[in-house]
Protein backbone atom coordinates (compact mmCIF):
# COMPACT_ATOMS: atom_id res chain seq x y z
CA UNK A 1 0.00 0.00 0.00
CA UNK A 2 3.17 2.24 0.33
CA UNK A 3 3.74 2.22 -2.94
CA UNK A 4 0.09 3.18 -4.05
CA UNK A 5 -0.19 5.89 -1.94
CA UNK A 6 3.37 7.72 -3.41
CA UNK A 7 1.87 7.31 -6.84
CA UNK A 8 1.00 10.50 -8.74
CA UNK A 9 -2.81 11.20 -9.72
CA UNK A 10 -2.30 9.83 -13.21
CA UNK A 11 -0.74 6.65 -12.08
CA UNK A 12 -3.58 5.91 -9.69
CA UNK A 13 -6.06 6.33 -12.18
CA UNK A 14 -4.82 3.98 -14.66
CA UNK A 15 -4.14 1.49 -11.59
CA UNK A 16 -7.92 2.09 -10.58
CA UNK A 17 -9.14 0.81 -14.40
CA UNK A 18 -6.91 -1.98 -14.33
CA UNK A 19 -7.82 -3.30 -11.20
CA UNK A 20 -11.46 -2.92 -12.30
CA UNK A 21 -10.82 -5.27 -15.08
CA UNK A 22 -9.37 -7.34 -12.78
CA UNK A 23 -11.00 -7.21 -8.79
CA UNK A 24 -9.42 -10.87 -8.07
CA UNK A 25 -6.93 -12.63 -10.29
CA UNK A 26 -5.31 -15.33 -8.08
CA UNK A 27 -2.35 -16.39 -9.54
CA UNK A 28 -1.86 -19.16 -6.80
CA UNK A 29 -2.73 -22.41 -9.24
CA UNK A 30 -0.84 -20.24 -12.04
CA UNK A 31 0.35 -22.91 -14.86
CA UNK A 32 2.67 -22.78 -17.25
CA UNK A 33 1.92 -25.04 -20.62
CA UNK A 34 4.52 -25.30 -23.43
CA UNK A 35 2.32 -26.45 -26.46
CA UNK A 36 4.55 -27.85 -29.37
CA UNK A 37 3.30 -26.72 -33.14
CA UNK A 38 4.21 -30.19 -35.13
CA UNK A 39 2.05 -31.39 -37.36
CA UNK A 40 -0.75 -33.63 -35.84
CA UNK A 41 -1.49 -31.52 -33.34
CA UNK A 42 -4.99 -30.10 -32.98
CA UNK A 43 -4.75 -26.31 -32.22
CA UNK A 44 -8.28 -26.02 -32.38
CA UNK A 45 -9.05 -28.73 -29.35
CA UNK A 46 -5.90 -27.36 -27.55
CA UNK A 47 -6.94 -24.02 -27.32
CA UNK A 48 -10.55 -24.80 -26.58
CA UNK A 49 -9.39 -26.76 -23.78
CA UNK A 50 -7.30 -23.99 -22.30
CA UNK A 51 -9.72 -21.73 -22.56
CA UNK A 52 -12.27 -23.93 -20.21
CA UNK A 53 -9.16 -24.42 -17.92
CA UNK A 54 -8.77 -20.55 -17.83
CA UNK A 55 -12.22 -19.62 -17.49
CA UNK A 56 -12.21 -22.55 -14.23
CA UNK A 57 -9.83 -20.48 -12.71
CA UNK A 58 -6.32 -21.83 -13.46
CA UNK A 59 -4.65 -18.93 -15.39
CA UNK A 60 -2.32 -19.81 -17.83
CA UNK A 61 0.75 -18.75 -19.19
CA UNK A 62 0.95 -20.66 -22.86
CA UNK A 63 4.42 -21.11 -24.64
CA UNK A 64 4.79 -22.60 -28.19
CA UNK A 65 7.81 -22.97 -31.01
CA UNK A 66 7.16 -22.87 -34.16
CA UNK A 67 9.33 -25.76 -35.83
CA UNK A 68 6.96 -27.08 -38.20
CA UNK A 69 5.06 -23.87 -39.68
CA UNK A 70 8.85 -22.61 -39.77
CA UNK A 71 9.95 -25.56 -42.23
CA UNK A 72 6.95 -25.27 -44.79
CA UNK A 73 7.14 -21.59 -44.92
CA UNK A 74 11.34 -22.10 -45.42
CA UNK A 75 10.94 -24.52 -48.18
CA UNK A 76 7.65 -22.21 -49.79
CA UNK A 77 10.75 -19.04 -49.88
CA UNK A 78 13.09 -21.45 -51.09
CA UNK A 79 15.80 -21.36 -48.05
CA UNK A 80 14.99 -24.70 -46.77
CA UNK A 81 15.54 -25.21 -42.92
CA UNK A 82 18.55 -27.05 -41.81
CA UNK A 83 19.61 -28.06 -38.81
CA UNK A 84 22.70 -28.74 -36.51
CA UNK A 85 23.69 -31.97 -34.00
CA UNK A 86 25.91 -30.32 -31.20
CA UNK A 87 28.92 -32.41 -29.83
CA UNK A 88 26.48 -33.13 -26.51
CA UNK A 89 24.06 -35.04 -29.24
CA UNK A 90 21.17 -32.17 -29.26
CA UNK A 91 19.58 -31.05 -32.57
CA UNK A 92 18.63 -27.69 -33.22
CA UNK A 93 17.58 -25.30 -36.26
CA UNK A 94 20.45 -23.38 -37.96
CA UNK A 95 19.48 -19.86 -37.57
CA UNK A 96 21.08 -17.16 -39.96
CA UNK A 97 19.20 -14.16 -39.99
CA UNK A 98 17.09 -14.84 -43.03
CA UNK A 99 15.92 -18.19 -41.03
CA UNK A 100 15.45 -16.00 -38.58
CA UNK A 101 12.95 -13.85 -40.21
CA UNK A 102 11.42 -16.64 -41.85
CA UNK A 103 10.94 -17.81 -38.13
CA UNK A 104 9.22 -14.64 -37.00
CA UNK A 105 6.70 -14.90 -39.83
CA UNK A 106 5.56 -18.50 -38.75
CA UNK A 107 5.91 -18.61 -34.81
CA UNK A 108 4.66 -14.50 -34.44
CA UNK A 109 2.77 -13.97 -37.73
CA UNK A 110 0.99 -17.36 -37.61
CA UNK A 111 0.81 -19.82 -34.97
CA UNK A 112 1.19 -17.17 -32.41
CA UNK A 113 -2.00 -15.49 -33.47
CA UNK A 114 -3.53 -18.55 -34.67
CA UNK A 115 -3.79 -19.77 -31.26
CA UNK A 116 -4.58 -15.98 -29.82
CA UNK A 117 -7.48 -15.78 -32.07
CA UNK A 118 -8.58 -19.62 -31.31
CA UNK A 119 -8.40 -18.15 -27.82
CA UNK A 120 -10.27 -14.89 -27.82
CA UNK A 121 -13.44 -17.14 -29.87
CA UNK A 122 -13.61 -19.07 -26.49
CA UNK A 123 -14.07 -15.74 -24.21
CA UNK A 124 -10.54 -16.24 -23.60
CA UNK A 125 -8.50 -12.51 -23.67
CA UNK A 126 -5.32 -13.26 -24.90
CA UNK A 127 -2.01 -11.42 -25.62
CA UNK A 128 0.41 -13.10 -28.06
CA UNK A 129 4.18 -11.86 -27.27
CA UNK A 130 7.44 -12.89 -28.30
CA UNK A 131 10.12 -12.94 -25.78
CA UNK A 132 11.73 -9.71 -27.17
CA UNK A 133 8.72 -8.21 -26.13
CA UNK A 134 8.99 -6.26 -23.19
CA UNK A 135 12.61 -7.90 -22.92
CA UNK A 136 10.27 -11.12 -21.30
CA UNK A 137 13.36 -13.62 -22.14
CA UNK A 138 16.53 -11.85 -22.15
CA UNK A 139 19.72 -13.75 -22.79
CA UNK A 140 22.99 -14.20 -25.00
CA UNK A 141 23.16 -14.61 -28.15
CA UNK A 142 26.53 -17.52 -28.54
CA UNK A 143 29.76 -16.04 -30.59
CA UNK A 144 29.80 -19.57 -31.72
CA UNK A 145 28.01 -22.82 -32.75
CA UNK A 146 29.67 -25.98 -32.15
CA UNK A 147 28.32 -28.77 -34.78
CA UNK A 148 29.07 -32.25 -35.80
CA UNK A 149 29.49 -32.23 -39.87
CA UNK A 150 30.39 -35.93 -40.69
CA UNK A 151 31.71 -36.79 -37.60
CA UNK A 152 34.15 -33.32 -37.14
CA UNK A 153 33.31 -30.43 -35.07
CA UNK A 154 32.96 -27.37 -36.73
CA UNK A 155 32.26 -23.86 -35.58
CA UNK A 156 29.41 -21.53 -36.93
CA UNK A 157 29.47 -18.12 -36.27
CA UNK A 158 26.51 -16.37 -37.77
CA UNK A 159 23.87 -18.34 -36.08
CA UNK A 160 21.18 -16.77 -33.88
CA UNK A 161 20.76 -18.80 -31.32
CA UNK A 162 21.07 -18.54 -27.57
CA UNK A 163 19.96 -19.45 -24.29
CA UNK A 164 17.09 -17.71 -21.75
CA UNK A 165 19.37 -16.63 -18.56
CA UNK A 166 16.67 -14.62 -17.23
CA UNK A 167 12.77 -13.76 -17.46
CA UNK A 168 11.54 -10.33 -17.07
CA UNK A 169 8.16 -11.07 -15.14
CA UNK A 170 6.95 -7.84 -15.12
CA UNK A 171 4.91 -7.63 -18.20
CA UNK A 172 3.84 -11.59 -17.68
CA UNK A 173 2.76 -10.20 -14.03
CA UNK A 174 0.67 -7.01 -15.13
CA UNK A 175 -1.23 -9.17 -17.97
CA UNK A 176 -2.02 -11.91 -15.81
CA UNK A 177 -3.45 -9.53 -13.16
CA UNK A 178 -5.71 -7.77 -15.61
CA UNK A 179 -6.89 -11.10 -16.81
CA UNK A 180 -4.83 -11.91 -19.91
CA UNK A 181 -3.55 -14.74 -21.07
CA UNK A 182 -0.32 -14.34 -22.56
CA UNK A 183 0.51 -16.38 -25.85
CA UNK A 184 4.20 -16.45 -25.80
CA UNK A 185 7.06 -17.55 -27.77
CA UNK A 186 10.87 -17.50 -29.39
CA UNK A 187 12.67 -15.36 -30.39
CA UNK A 188 13.96 -14.22 -27.04
CA UNK A 189 16.38 -10.77 -27.29
CA UNK A 190 20.06 -10.62 -26.20
CA UNK A 191 21.07 -8.48 -23.45
CA UNK A 192 22.03 -4.80 -24.01
CA UNK A 193 23.22 -3.32 -26.02
CA UNK A 194 22.77 -5.53 -29.24
CA UNK A 195 19.24 -6.45 -28.26
CA UNK A 196 19.17 -8.73 -31.17
CA UNK A 197 16.71 -11.18 -31.72
CA UNK A 198 18.03 -15.29 -30.82
CA UNK A 199 15.80 -18.28 -31.37
CA UNK A 200 15.58 -19.99 -28.43
CA UNK A 201 14.90 -23.32 -27.15
CA UNK A 202 10.70 -22.76 -26.16
CA UNK A 203 10.75 -25.94 -24.21
CA UNK A 204 13.43 -24.73 -21.99
CA UNK A 205 12.35 -21.09 -21.93
CA UNK A 206 9.06 -22.39 -20.80
CA UNK A 207 10.72 -24.06 -17.77
CA UNK A 208 12.50 -20.70 -17.13
CA UNK A 209 9.06 -19.04 -16.92
CA UNK A 210 7.56 -21.22 -14.67
CA UNK A 211 10.44 -20.84 -12.35
CA UNK A 212 10.72 -17.21 -12.54
CA UNK A 213 6.93 -16.96 -11.91
CA UNK A 214 6.80 -19.34 -9.30
CA UNK A 215 4.61 -21.25 -10.53
CA UNK A 216 4.40 -24.99 -8.98
CA UNK A 217 3.43 -26.91 -12.53
CA UNK A 218 4.72 -26.86 -15.84
CA UNK A 219 3.30 -28.76 -18.75
CA UNK A 220 5.36 -30.10 -22.07
CA UNK A 221 2.39 -30.70 -24.40
CA UNK A 222 3.91 -32.09 -27.92
CA UNK A 223 3.44 -35.12 -30.57
CA UNK A 224 4.20 -37.68 -27.80
CA UNK A 225 2.53 -39.34 -24.83
CA UNK A 226 4.99 -38.81 -22.59
CA UNK A 227 8.76 -40.39 -21.95
CA UNK A 228 8.96 -43.55 -23.85
CA UNK A 229 10.98 -46.20 -22.49
CA UNK A 230 11.50 -47.46 -25.93
CA UNK A 231 11.11 -44.69 -28.36
CA UNK A 232 8.82 -44.90 -31.01
CA UNK A 233 6.67 -47.84 -29.07
CA UNK A 234 3.75 -45.35 -27.20
CA UNK A 235 3.22 -47.97 -24.72
CA UNK A 236 6.64 -48.34 -23.32
CA UNK A 237 5.35 -44.54 -21.87
CA UNK A 238 6.99 -44.10 -18.04
CA UNK A 239 3.90 -42.48 -15.98
CA UNK A 240 6.21 -41.37 -13.11
CA UNK A 241 9.85 -40.18 -12.96
CA UNK A 242 11.39 -39.37 -9.22
CA UNK A 243 14.07 -36.08 -9.05
CA UNK A 244 16.48 -39.37 -7.99
CA UNK A 245 15.59 -41.09 -11.74
CA UNK A 246 16.11 -38.05 -13.75
CA UNK A 247 19.74 -38.69 -14.69
CA UNK A 248 18.42 -41.98 -16.46
CA UNK A 249 15.40 -40.73 -18.09
CA UNK A 250 17.72 -38.49 -19.45
CA UNK A 251 19.45 -41.32 -21.34
CA UNK A 252 16.69 -42.99 -22.40
CA UNK A 253 15.52 -39.39 -23.80
CA UNK A 254 15.81 -39.18 -27.78
CA UNK A 255 15.48 -36.62 -29.94
CA UNK A 256 13.36 -33.64 -29.57
CA UNK A 257 12.61 -35.34 -25.94
CA UNK A 258 16.54 -34.27 -24.55
CA UNK A 259 15.56 -30.96 -24.38
CA UNK A 260 12.51 -31.44 -22.06
CA UNK A 261 14.28 -33.41 -19.60
CA UNK A 262 16.93 -30.83 -19.64
CA UNK A 263 14.15 -28.58 -18.82
CA UNK A 264 12.56 -30.57 -16.63
CA UNK A 265 15.97 -31.16 -14.53
CA UNK A 266 16.13 -26.94 -14.58
CA UNK A 267 12.60 -26.79 -13.84
CA UNK A 268 12.92 -28.60 -11.01
CA UNK A 269 16.30 -27.43 -9.52
CA UNK A 270 14.31 -23.60 -9.74
CA UNK A 271 11.94 -24.77 -7.12
CA UNK A 272 9.07 -25.97 -9.77
CA UNK A 273 6.93 -28.72 -8.06
CA UNK A 274 6.30 -31.17 -10.71
CA UNK A 275 6.48 -31.05 -14.31
CA UNK A 276 4.22 -33.31 -16.55
CA UNK A 277 5.61 -34.31 -19.84
CA UNK A 278 2.39 -35.42 -22.40
CA UNK A 279 -0.18 -35.76 -25.40
CA UNK A 280 -1.12 -32.80 -27.06
CA UNK A 281 -3.14 -34.98 -29.98
CA UNK A 282 -6.07 -35.82 -27.34
CA UNK A 283 -9.04 -33.86 -27.41
CA UNK A 284 -8.53 -32.27 -23.65
CA UNK A 285 -4.99 -32.18 -23.91
CA UNK A 286 -4.08 -29.58 -20.99
CA UNK A 287 -6.92 -30.99 -18.69
CA UNK A 288 -5.74 -34.91 -18.99
CA UNK A 289 -1.87 -33.65 -18.32
CA UNK A 290 -3.22 -31.23 -15.22
CA UNK A 291 -4.71 -34.54 -14.20
CA UNK A 292 -1.42 -36.49 -14.51
CA UNK A 293 -1.54 -37.79 -18.10
CA UNK A 294 1.51 -38.66 -19.74
CA UNK A 295 4.95 -38.71 -17.72
CA UNK A 296 4.87 -36.61 -14.21
CA UNK A 297 7.98 -35.46 -12.87
CA UNK A 298 8.03 -34.36 -9.00
CA UNK B 1 -7.86 4.68 -3.84
CA UNK B 2 -11.01 2.51 -2.76
CA UNK B 3 -10.71 0.33 -4.92
CA UNK B 4 -7.62 -0.71 -4.63
CA UNK B 5 -8.39 -1.09 -0.87
CA UNK B 6 -10.86 -3.57 -2.14
CA UNK B 7 -8.19 -5.59 -3.77
CA UNK B 8 -7.32 -9.05 -2.77
CA UNK B 9 -3.58 -9.75 -1.26
CA UNK B 10 -2.99 -11.25 -5.22
CA UNK B 11 -3.43 -8.54 -6.73
CA UNK B 12 -1.90 -6.52 -4.40
CA UNK B 13 1.05 -7.92 -4.67
CA UNK B 14 0.85 -7.55 -8.21
CA UNK B 15 -0.39 -4.15 -8.47
CA UNK B 16 2.44 -3.15 -6.36
CA UNK B 17 5.34 -4.67 -8.48
CA UNK B 18 3.87 -2.92 -11.08
CA UNK B 19 3.90 0.59 -10.13
CA UNK B 20 7.29 0.17 -8.81
CA UNK B 21 8.18 -0.31 -12.43
CA UNK B 22 6.32 2.93 -13.27
CA UNK B 23 5.81 5.21 -10.18
CA UNK B 24 5.38 8.52 -12.26
CA UNK B 25 3.92 7.72 -15.63
CA UNK B 26 2.43 10.77 -16.88
CA UNK B 27 0.10 10.14 -19.75
CA UNK B 28 -0.93 13.80 -20.43
CA UNK B 29 1.17 13.99 -23.17
CA UNK B 30 0.23 10.83 -24.83
CA UNK B 31 0.75 10.92 -28.74
CA UNK B 32 -0.27 8.10 -31.26
CA UNK B 33 1.97 7.83 -34.19
CA UNK B 34 0.75 6.13 -37.22
CA UNK B 35 4.16 5.34 -39.48
CA UNK B 36 3.87 3.87 -42.85
CA UNK B 37 5.78 0.65 -44.12
CA UNK B 38 6.25 1.62 -47.92
CA UNK B 39 9.60 2.23 -49.13
CA UNK B 40 11.74 4.97 -48.56
CA UNK B 41 11.29 4.89 -44.64
CA UNK B 42 14.45 4.48 -42.60
CA UNK B 43 13.07 2.84 -39.83
CA UNK B 44 16.19 2.84 -37.91
CA UNK B 45 15.65 6.60 -38.15
CA UNK B 46 12.44 6.19 -37.15
CA UNK B 47 12.71 4.23 -34.07
CA UNK B 48 15.89 6.21 -32.87
CA UNK B 49 13.46 9.28 -32.69
CA UNK B 50 10.70 8.01 -31.35
CA UNK B 51 13.20 6.09 -28.59
CA UNK B 52 14.25 9.59 -27.68
CA UNK B 53 10.49 11.18 -27.60
CA UNK B 54 9.62 8.69 -25.27
CA UNK B 55 12.79 9.02 -23.29
CA UNK B 56 12.53 13.14 -22.69
CA UNK B 57 8.88 12.18 -21.24
CA UNK B 58 6.26 11.74 -24.41
CA UNK B 59 4.65 8.28 -24.25
CA UNK B 60 4.15 7.32 -27.51
CA UNK B 61 1.60 4.61 -29.21
CA UNK B 62 2.99 3.59 -32.17
CA UNK B 63 1.01 2.06 -34.79
CA UNK B 64 1.95 0.80 -38.31
CA UNK B 65 0.73 -1.31 -41.26
CA UNK B 66 2.73 -3.45 -43.40
CA UNK B 67 1.79 -2.89 -47.26
CA UNK B 68 4.85 -2.71 -48.64
CA UNK B 69 6.29 -6.18 -46.93
CA UNK B 70 3.10 -7.98 -47.62
CA UNK B 71 3.35 -7.11 -51.10
CA UNK B 72 7.19 -8.17 -51.12
CA UNK B 73 5.77 -11.53 -49.20
CA UNK B 74 2.58 -11.94 -51.74
CA UNK B 75 4.78 -12.48 -54.74
CA UNK B 76 7.44 -14.43 -52.90
CA UNK B 77 5.07 -16.67 -51.88
CA UNK B 78 3.54 -17.21 -55.53
CA UNK B 79 -0.03 -15.60 -54.11
CA UNK B 80 0.66 -11.83 -55.74
CA UNK B 81 -0.89 -9.02 -54.06
CA UNK B 82 -4.79 -7.06 -55.55
CA UNK B 83 -6.21 -3.92 -54.82
CA UNK B 84 -9.37 -3.36 -55.61
CA UNK B 85 -11.53 0.77 -55.39
CA UNK B 86 -14.58 0.91 -53.76
CA UNK B 87 -17.26 2.72 -55.64
CA UNK B 88 -16.26 6.14 -53.92
CA UNK B 89 -12.50 6.08 -54.64
CA UNK B 90 -11.11 4.50 -51.71
CA UNK B 91 -8.75 2.18 -52.46
CA UNK B 92 -8.07 -1.14 -50.53
CA UNK B 93 -5.80 -5.21 -50.62
CA UNK B 94 -8.27 -7.29 -51.75
CA UNK B 95 -7.85 -10.00 -48.72
CA UNK B 96 -8.63 -13.22 -48.89
CA UNK B 97 -7.67 -15.71 -46.00
CA UNK B 98 -4.62 -16.88 -47.38
CA UNK B 99 -3.97 -12.69 -48.04
CA UNK B 100 -4.74 -12.29 -44.34
CA UNK B 101 -2.46 -15.16 -43.21
CA UNK B 102 0.70 -13.33 -45.61
CA UNK B 103 -0.53 -10.08 -44.13
CA UNK B 104 -0.50 -11.07 -40.88
CA UNK B 105 3.24 -12.77 -41.43
CA UNK B 106 4.45 -9.49 -42.63
CA UNK B 107 2.81 -6.98 -40.06
CA UNK B 108 3.62 -9.13 -37.04
CA UNK B 109 6.11 -11.43 -37.66
CA UNK B 110 8.65 -9.11 -39.81
CA UNK B 111 7.70 -5.15 -39.15
CA UNK B 112 6.36 -5.07 -35.91
CA UNK B 113 8.99 -7.06 -34.47
CA UNK B 114 11.53 -4.94 -36.40
CA UNK B 115 9.84 -1.58 -34.48
CA UNK B 116 10.40 -3.58 -31.30
CA UNK B 117 13.80 -4.99 -31.54
CA UNK B 118 15.33 -1.06 -32.27
CA UNK B 119 13.12 0.12 -30.09
CA UNK B 120 14.80 -2.22 -27.37
CA UNK B 121 17.96 -1.16 -28.68
CA UNK B 122 17.55 2.77 -28.05
CA UNK B 123 16.58 1.73 -24.52
CA UNK B 124 12.70 1.75 -24.94
CA UNK B 125 10.90 -1.54 -23.76
CA UNK B 126 8.31 -1.88 -26.30
CA UNK B 127 6.03 -4.30 -26.57
CA UNK B 128 4.41 -5.52 -30.14
CA UNK B 129 0.46 -5.62 -30.56
CA UNK B 130 -2.30 -6.62 -33.44
CA UNK B 131 -5.27 -4.99 -32.45
CA UNK B 132 -6.32 -8.96 -31.53
CA UNK B 133 -4.42 -8.83 -28.81
CA UNK B 134 -6.42 -7.81 -26.05
CA UNK B 135 -9.55 -7.75 -28.78
CA UNK B 136 -7.86 -3.90 -28.44
CA UNK B 137 -9.36 -3.20 -32.58
CA UNK B 138 -12.62 -4.65 -32.65
CA UNK B 139 -14.55 -4.22 -35.61
CA UNK B 140 -17.03 -6.28 -37.90
CA UNK B 141 -16.13 -7.86 -40.58
CA UNK B 142 -17.75 -6.51 -43.97
CA UNK B 143 -20.19 -9.22 -45.13
CA UNK B 144 -20.12 -7.74 -48.82
CA UNK B 145 -17.44 -5.55 -50.40
CA UNK B 146 -18.15 -3.48 -53.25
CA UNK B 147 -15.94 -3.19 -55.50
CA UNK B 148 -15.55 -1.37 -58.85
CA UNK B 149 -13.93 -3.47 -61.89
CA UNK B 150 -13.77 -2.09 -65.21
CA UNK B 151 -16.30 0.49 -64.41
CA UNK B 152 -19.01 -2.44 -62.84
CA UNK B 153 -19.83 -2.52 -59.32
CA UNK B 154 -19.12 -6.30 -58.19
CA UNK B 155 -19.90 -7.90 -54.88
CA UNK B 156 -16.77 -10.16 -53.25
CA UNK B 157 -18.11 -11.89 -49.73
CA UNK B 158 -15.08 -14.01 -48.84
CA UNK B 159 -12.94 -11.13 -47.89
CA UNK B 160 -11.44 -10.31 -44.84
CA UNK B 161 -11.68 -6.60 -44.27
CA UNK B 162 -13.64 -4.03 -42.11
CA UNK B 163 -13.48 -1.32 -39.67
CA UNK B 164 -12.43 -0.83 -36.25
CA UNK B 165 -15.42 -0.13 -34.47
CA UNK B 166 -13.97 0.12 -30.55
CA UNK B 167 -11.16 0.27 -29.46
CA UNK B 168 -10.63 -1.52 -26.01
CA UNK B 169 -8.02 0.55 -24.32
CA UNK B 170 -7.50 -1.47 -21.00
CA UNK B 171 -4.52 -3.15 -22.74
CA UNK B 172 -2.83 -0.16 -24.17
CA UNK B 173 -3.16 1.69 -20.35
CA UNK B 174 -2.19 -1.16 -18.03
CA UNK B 175 1.28 -1.16 -21.08
CA UNK B 176 1.84 2.78 -20.70
CA UNK B 177 0.98 2.80 -17.08
CA UNK B 178 4.18 0.38 -16.91
CA UNK B 179 6.39 2.90 -19.24
CA UNK B 180 5.93 0.62 -21.36
CA UNK B 181 5.47 1.39 -25.26
CA UNK B 182 3.07 -0.32 -27.29
CA UNK B 183 3.55 -1.04 -31.14
CA UNK B 184 0.42 -2.10 -32.98
CA UNK B 185 -0.66 -3.16 -36.32
CA UNK B 186 -3.39 -4.66 -37.87
CA UNK B 187 -5.26 -6.97 -38.08
CA UNK B 188 -8.00 -6.21 -35.87
CA UNK B 189 -10.79 -8.63 -34.57
CA UNK B 190 -13.91 -9.08 -35.54
CA UNK B 191 -16.58 -9.12 -33.35
CA UNK B 192 -18.23 -12.28 -31.23
CA UNK B 193 -18.86 -15.06 -31.24
CA UNK B 194 -17.05 -15.01 -35.00
CA UNK B 195 -13.90 -13.07 -33.69
CA UNK B 196 -11.55 -13.38 -36.80
CA UNK B 197 -8.96 -11.01 -37.84
CA UNK B 198 -9.96 -8.27 -40.30
CA UNK B 199 -7.66 -6.36 -42.55
CA UNK B 200 -8.30 -2.53 -41.62
CA UNK B 201 -6.92 0.62 -41.94
CA UNK B 202 -4.15 1.19 -39.68
CA UNK B 203 -4.32 4.92 -40.04
CA UNK B 204 -8.42 5.26 -39.02
CA UNK B 205 -7.67 2.82 -36.64
CA UNK B 206 -4.42 4.79 -35.51
CA UNK B 207 -7.44 8.00 -34.87
CA UNK B 208 -9.81 5.92 -33.61
CA UNK B 209 -6.80 4.57 -30.84
CA UNK B 210 -6.49 8.65 -30.52
CA UNK B 211 -9.58 9.17 -29.60
CA UNK B 212 -10.36 5.85 -27.00
CA UNK B 213 -7.35 7.39 -25.14
CA UNK B 214 -7.76 10.86 -24.83
CA UNK B 215 -4.53 11.47 -26.80
CA UNK B 216 -4.62 15.42 -27.60
CA UNK B 217 -2.42 14.69 -30.48
CA UNK B 218 -2.04 12.20 -33.61
CA UNK B 219 0.80 11.69 -36.11
CA UNK B 220 0.08 10.44 -39.61
CA UNK B 221 4.12 9.36 -41.16
CA UNK B 222 4.13 8.01 -44.32
CA UNK B 223 6.33 8.93 -47.45
CA UNK B 224 5.13 12.32 -48.67
CA UNK B 225 5.69 15.82 -46.59
CA UNK B 226 1.99 15.84 -46.11
CA UNK B 227 -1.32 16.79 -48.09
CA UNK B 228 -0.11 18.24 -51.49
CA UNK B 229 -2.03 20.85 -53.46
CA UNK B 230 -0.72 19.30 -56.74
CA UNK B 231 -0.03 15.73 -55.64
CA UNK B 232 3.03 14.42 -56.40
CA UNK B 233 4.41 17.76 -56.28
CA UNK B 234 6.22 18.18 -52.85
CA UNK B 235 6.75 21.81 -53.01
CA UNK B 236 2.45 22.26 -53.12
CA UNK B 237 2.49 21.13 -49.44
CA UNK B 238 -0.27 22.43 -47.67
CA UNK B 239 0.93 23.74 -44.06
CA UNK B 240 -2.23 23.92 -42.51
CA UNK B 241 -6.41 22.81 -42.54
CA UNK B 242 -8.67 24.23 -40.66
CA UNK B 243 -11.35 22.09 -39.49
CA UNK B 244 -13.60 24.50 -41.79
CA UNK B 245 -11.20 23.52 -44.78
CA UNK B 246 -11.57 19.82 -44.10
CA UNK B 247 -13.68 18.93 -46.99
CA UNK B 248 -11.75 20.99 -49.67
CA UNK B 249 -8.69 19.28 -48.21
CA UNK B 250 -10.26 15.94 -48.77
CA UNK B 251 -11.17 16.81 -52.26
CA UNK B 252 -7.99 17.60 -52.89
CA UNK B 253 -6.59 14.32 -51.15
CA UNK B 254 -4.86 11.43 -53.86
CA UNK B 255 -4.57 8.06 -53.50
CA UNK B 256 -3.66 6.87 -49.61
CA UNK B 257 -3.95 10.38 -48.65
CA UNK B 258 -7.68 10.20 -48.89
CA UNK B 259 -7.65 7.48 -46.10
CA UNK B 260 -5.27 9.94 -43.87
CA UNK B 261 -7.94 12.98 -44.56
CA UNK B 262 -11.02 10.26 -43.24
CA UNK B 263 -9.06 9.37 -40.36
CA UNK B 264 -7.74 13.19 -39.66
CA UNK B 265 -11.98 14.30 -39.68
CA UNK B 266 -12.92 10.89 -37.05
CA UNK B 267 -10.35 11.98 -35.07
CA UNK B 268 -10.86 15.78 -34.82
CA UNK B 269 -14.70 14.74 -34.32
CA UNK B 270 -13.75 12.29 -31.35
CA UNK B 271 -11.49 15.28 -29.89
CA UNK B 272 -8.64 15.36 -30.47
CA UNK B 273 -7.13 18.75 -30.81
CA UNK B 274 -4.09 18.60 -34.00
CA UNK B 275 -3.16 16.20 -36.39
CA UNK B 276 0.10 16.17 -38.20
CA UNK B 277 0.35 14.39 -41.34
CA UNK B 278 4.09 14.41 -41.94
CA UNK B 279 6.92 12.96 -43.57
CA UNK B 280 8.81 9.71 -42.23
CA UNK B 281 11.38 9.96 -44.44
CA UNK B 282 13.85 12.37 -42.64
CA UNK B 283 15.90 11.55 -39.66
CA UNK B 284 13.76 13.06 -37.13
CA UNK B 285 10.16 12.29 -38.10
CA UNK B 286 8.88 12.09 -34.94
CA UNK B 287 10.30 15.18 -33.30
CA UNK B 288 9.50 17.56 -36.62
CA UNK B 289 5.83 16.25 -36.48
CA UNK B 290 5.40 16.93 -33.03
CA UNK B 291 7.22 20.27 -33.90
CA UNK B 292 4.44 21.31 -36.60
CA UNK B 293 6.56 20.44 -39.78
CA UNK B 294 4.12 18.61 -42.29
CA UNK B 295 0.19 19.66 -42.78
CA UNK B 296 -1.27 20.70 -39.07
CA UNK B 297 -4.81 19.84 -38.80
CA UNK B 298 -6.78 21.28 -36.44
Amino acid sequence: MLINQSMNTATLNITASASVLAPSADLSSLTVVKVGGAEGIDLDAFCADAANVILAGTPLVIVHGGSHQTNVLSDALGHPPRFITSPSGHTSRRTDRRTLEIFQMACRGVLNQQIVERLQRHGVNAVGLSGMDGRTWEGQRKSAVRAVVNGRTVVIRDDFTGTVESVNTGLLRTLLNSELTPVLSPPAISAAPDHEPINVDADRAAAMTAVALGSDHLLLLSNVPGLLRAFPDESSLIPLVSRAELASAAAIAQGRMKKKILGAEEALAGGVARITIADARVSTPVSLALAGRGTVID
